[in-house]
């Protein structure tokens, strides 16, 4: 144990998502340690962030604005919207730079386990987007995983009452994998999904 | 890429140590989403560590008063001095509860690809605390790797030249581990630092 103030920073950087005790430590001494590192700054931008960032009141991205950059932007497709789990979702597809549409974040997956039903998720916002029938795609974007195909089977049934196209990301081998190291789930949705080679 | 202020956060907790782009994503975001994380209180703590952490004015240990517990502490031993590299190496000879002594932190290791030489290192310190002749055993507990060794062994020349008894924490297996998962360099140490059985 260390006096006071040092075992309370250590304390609050172990209860950051993946860092447990040993790396708080570690963390701890390089911020005590490191000449160059700039803790003031640190410490700025976490109130600066509390005080900025809120979430996009369209989609559900983060912001500092009241609508995020993407909803802002006039040259995005208005007519598909990408409906994901969580913000950081977003940036993984604008990696790709597949989407042109607009996307909505749910806010998590239903898992009853954790208590989180229909209600708990930004849907009833989603609804609303959908209802000047300006859009024409949803597509589906949430985790592969069993909370996220519950939602994404929910959303689907849902979105069936409404005249639009509802598609789902593609489930397959992860390029630049092994085969022999695929699940078999993975490798069972791969063969289902399987394609006719052009020739 | 995000907005501003939210990349920042990630481009901040980005440099602590361990923490690789996706973990400053995931604790960002962390801290964004979980309404019950308190910024305030991580960013008050990082603060205040800035403003009331020092190190000890005699053994380097980290400290919120210009002498740490340990020295100020008169139960401990004065007649034996154990000397590590870093701070969080008191803290881990502490939790044994084996020593009584006090501490002498030295902010590092000898390590010429570093650029640390001896100079660099709180050497001299060690040397103005052995001068007065209380101290009758120096135990160097630097870390069993190549950089390690080197401070060791030069701690060692040095204090041959004071009448000291010096030690050196023992090599060998780890409890709990598995012979034929050491190491040779580690088994060929417990081999050296075989002792007799009593019976």
């Amino acid at each position: 144990m260390y006096e006071g103030i040092v075992q309370e920073l250590i304390d609050e950087l172990g209860q950051l998502p993946g860092i447990g005790p040993k790396s708080a430590q570690r963390i701890a001494f390089h911020i005590l340690q490191t000449e160059k590192f700039d803790v003031t700054r640190l410490a700025n931008v976490l109130l600066e962030v509390r005080d900025k960032v809120r979430f996009c009141e369209i989609c559900g991205n983060v912001s500092e604005q009241p609508t995020c950059l993407i909803c802002r932007d006039p040259r995005r497709d208005p007519t598909s919207i990408c409906v994901v789990e969580e913000a950081k979702d977003v940036v993984a597809i604008e990696r790709t730079r597949e989407f042109k549409g607009l996307y909505h974040v749910l806010g998590g997956a239903i898992s009853p386990i954790d208590g989180v039903g229909p209600d708990d998720l930004r849907i009833r916002q989603l609804m609303q987007r959908l209802a000047d029938n300006t859009v024409q795609e949803v597509i589906i974007a949430t985790d592969p995983n069993l909370e996220g195909e519950a939602t994404a089977t929910y959303l689907s049934r849902l979105l069936t009452t409404l005249e639009i196209k509802v598609t789902r990301l593609a489930s397959g081998l992860p390029v630049g994998g092994d085969l022999e190291y695929a699940d078999e789930v993975t490798l069972g949705r791969a063969f289902e999904g399987r394609r006719e080679v052009a020739h």
